[in-house]
């Protein structure tokens, strides 16, 4: 005996077992969960699989290197400076040509500064004064540039004066040229080279264009017309980004340079080009003196032949350009494919769990639906004998109509399988359809 | 007749299946249902909806522009450099007011180092000699400064010295003050100016405050009172980032200064503020020398009258502040509100199938309730018959009292539809429950 | 009345309602099935548990700092310089050793550059000129270095000469060493501190080894054999990294230094480790001139006794490191764990749906099985009495041999529930199992 019900049992492991369902004949649900379904299988396809391309692999740890290397010189004529000219390693800060790079456009030059005493700047509040015991001395002047000496320094004939400072003296001049000393950067040129790696499709490629014609890339200028040509006008950089490059070399700014990589490897490698986008980062909006445009101090070292050193600051106003690389690639892959496709007829489920509860809860005849749903387990009709006694039929769901009491046998046959056989006869039902 | 066949065939493409559901009445496992049902609901509404914000879309790609300003003055009195200031051009490196910067706070100066012939400094075990051939002309000394000459440099009187070397002369002494040098530094502070945007829903937002009162931002400093204000003073950030500054300030070290925007679109503007945190990054907790804090070495170049090169070597000791900004901001939208209900309502398909499991393999009667689950298909009841002439009806599962050969019609029937009927009333099934 | 109702409903509240099914005898769709359930079973465990660790909640924002120290010295003997010892200072830009540092391994100086006339370089197009005319004043020269004053510079006796330009003066030349001036930088260490922090699960570490040893960590080089030593040597870098030292030295080059942490912090902290990896991250193979290398120029200011500026200027070659670093931790959480193993469950559901399709369209008693499966509702009798006027009942699915109009009530009954019962006893279906 034993072998045969072991035989039995592995075979039934290879019964299939399906849900049973039941055809409900209403055409309003029907046509919702096809609706519903049909929902379901254009966001699939559409948005899954067209839009996000869910049956690839995808590799976002974009490995990129990116070199930038300005060009173009300007010519200044000033009275401090007399005529100069500027070229890349004057301007450029820092040197290196990463992807963070600044462009000098304006600048207060305040020269020969040396380890002295001298009177603080009137433009700062701290610093003024009436009488000595108003600069306490070794005391730091609040925003200041120094320390001051305790002594309140008064022009001839005033009544207010400055503390007296021990600093880089003299003290930079708060005066700012109306018009930008380096406003022909607008010229200048980047070239921005690019080169990425997405590590788990083990593919390379750069934004430089794979041509034998070197003279293009010498002569070639980024635009509508040139979209893999590496070599950007400045000025065009800054319109691109919304802004004005003569009123953003005036106070400074900093433009976003987006790179984008969005590579179907499914497709030939030459389809995979990066595409650019400009922003300016700095909010322009914020006209509040204190948060607007872009600035730093920085000084060149000197030292006399008596071995004292002294130094040249300068406040260099310009635009910094952040080159930002982000990409995606993505390859066919199986695994994601099924795992899409899957989560997509899980998601039929939930269709169908919403359709149920408008079928059994929200039409006319959900109370008939609901009893032709669910199938009374074994204590059903016990219960509805009991509660039978109790209740006249009508309160009893799914037996309305029913003679209840007629064939005690049959009858409880048919409430456990389909307690609303009867019902379906009953002239009310019949037309409510 | 081929009309009327489409006709109904197209009809019932809209009728509507629904899957058909046995009740069992074993309140232990409805209970547990409900329970996991209720879990369920718990973890969508309150994690995915409320905590997680699933009804969102979002955007993480922020794009994040820093700029940091850096005020203070510090006034320090050696007997090597004598009186001094430091102002901001000397001790921010470097000095473009990006999202990291270094402060100094302590430096070894080695001035007037010119390329020459000297002694290597005792500390370095590859220098040592006692004799000239133990410098190898030519050969670099191991973490040294500079190239061995061949010569062995003595003290008068002692039998052991170093090699005489050509390197930038003289080469440092490797004695750090006991006390940082700019210890005011603790007194600086640094102005940050974060503005970012969230492409996905083109919003801008800077950290300053948009205020008329622009006194406000120049006097105003950050402190759980004033969240808003972005000037920070750099004694404060060590304190909060777990540090002490003059400890930091005398071995360097590193801090990281997190800008966490997370905004909550559907509400206003002015509801999204940045959140600023502090850390020490450098393991503090690692006290080998080697690895312990944070300095660099560079050096001033000068030329003298005769056109020689010298240098002012420092080795810089300091604490390098790195900005770090990150977000996201989230807005309702209908397709991730969808897929994350939906994604619910199929997790419920899983619970359903955990109560199944237990329903028919754990509990008492389920012998009872795998037969009621699972109808029988078409030859079911022959195999049933089939084994029925070698095993006595109980062991075939659903079978066990049924008065199996009575009424055969009715009775594969019964089988087929609900073959645990008559076990149904068996006295013993209905004491279970 | 009420309060007995209130408590029926409130008990129905929890029966368990579990989806009938029918069990279709049916070996290859069973088989099937087993095979979708096996392999989702195996995707779970084997890929979501075991490769993907799905039970863990995972931390991917990591707070990382890098900290870069590089030691070596080079001696270079060359007409233009003489003998010259370079040092860490000399060749490293820039020099906070932050995450990004360039090693300068050859130069091209153009010493003692003035503001003043000289005539441009030859080998830029722009510049070429046969008479004045050709050099408009005031125009910059296109690539070049300074801007045109109008004269046309020829040599005696060559009709062909160069504008004569505004610049700095004299202008560099174009010539690069046949040989790395700094080719020993090959033997140069760099020493990298990275110290991380994930913050959700509040541990940090280095990937300095903790040891009382601290000899080793001045002695120890990086490499297979010693994979927590944090010093590397940079031509074991290159060259782990596919390139050849001495030929990047010349042209220049980017190397990327990753460091990957993953971290199962189920396991002993001492198991997570940092994992290195290299690669040269400027796309060698692009072997045109205008995009190969990587250099850069930069200055040396000086100010003579009149107090006039000249320079230094210096074309770098070199190699730039930039040390990335990613990674993400990984411990136990209940959620992550619970949220796999349904949607695992939920993929049950559609591989279930899956064979459905199979049993219900593609095999050969699908008709069959569908009938078997779909119980009709309450009108199915009612059109089906009306198709019956018009259609043999062969043509009415699920009906083929049904003696339809014998017992007009039982068979009304059957046809609801297991329309299909007869259909089973006919031959020509047993004959098709």
């Amino acid at each position: 005996m034993g072998q045969v019900a072991w035989k039995a049992l592995f075979l039934s492991l290879f019964d299939y077992k399906t849900e049973k369902y039941v055809i409900a004949k209403n055409k309003k649900v029907g046509v919702l969960y096809r609706v519903v379904q049909l929902s379901i299988l254009a966001y699939l396809v559409g948005w899954v699989f067209v839009v996000k391309k869910g049956y690839q692999d995808t590799d976002t740890s974009l490995q990129s290197s990116v070199i930038t290397k300005l060009k173009g010189v300007a010519f200044t004529n000033t009275s401090e400076l007399g005529e100069r000219i500027w070229d890349v390693a004057d301007y450029v800060i820092p040197p290196q040509g990463e992807s963070v790079f600044f462009v000098m456009t304006n600048l207060i030059v305040t020269p020969n500064q040396r380890q002295a005493t001298c009177a603080e700047s009137a433009s700062i509040p701290d610093a003024l004064c009436d009488r000595d015991t108003d600069c306490l001395e070794g005391e730091a002047v609040v925003a200041g540039n120094g320390v001051k000496t305790g002594r309140c320094l008064k022009d001839r004939g005033s009544t207010r004066g400055t503390c007296e400072i021990l600093a880089w003296c003299p003290v930079e001049k708060r005066s700012k040229p109306k018009k930008p000393l380096l406003g022909s950067a607008e010229n200048f040129t980047v070239y921005i080279k690019n080169s990425i790696r997405f590590p788990k499709f083990k593919f390379s490629k750069m934004n430089v264009l794979a041509t034998d014609n070197e003279s293009y890339l010498k002569s070639c200028r980024y635009s509508q017309e040139h979209p893999y040509c590496p070599i950007f006008v400045l000025g065009n950089i800054v319109r691109w980004a919304g802004g004005d490059f003569q009123e953003m070399a005036l106070q400074g700014g900093v433009i976003g340079i987006q790179i984008e990589w969005n590579c179907d490897l499914d497709k030939a490698p030459s389809e995979c080009n990066p595409h650019y986008s400009f922003s300016r980062l700095d909010n322009k909006s914020a006209e509040t003196s204190i948060s607007s445009g872009y600035n730093f101090r920085f000084a060149k070292y000197y030292r006399d032949a008596e071995g004292v050193d002294y130094r040249t600051l300068i406040k260099a106003y310009g635009i910094r350009f952040d080159v930002m690389v982000n990409g995606k690639a993505g390859k066919f892959n199986i695994i994601p494919t099924i795992i899409n496709i899957s989560s997509g007829l899980a998601l039929m489920g939930a269709g169908a769990f919403f359709c149920d509860l408008v079928l059994i809860y929200l039409i006319k005849k959900s109370n008939f639906y609901r009893g032709k749903k669910y199938e009374e387990g074994p204590l059903g009709k016990v219960r509805q004998a009991l509660l039978g006694t109790f209740l006249p039929p009508e309160t009893i769901p799914g037996c309305s109509s029913r003679p209840c009491a007629c064939f005690p046998r049959s009858n409880s046959r048919k409430s456990l399988s389909s307690p609303t056989l009867n019902g379906n006869q009953s002239p009310e039902q019949l037309d409510g359809l």
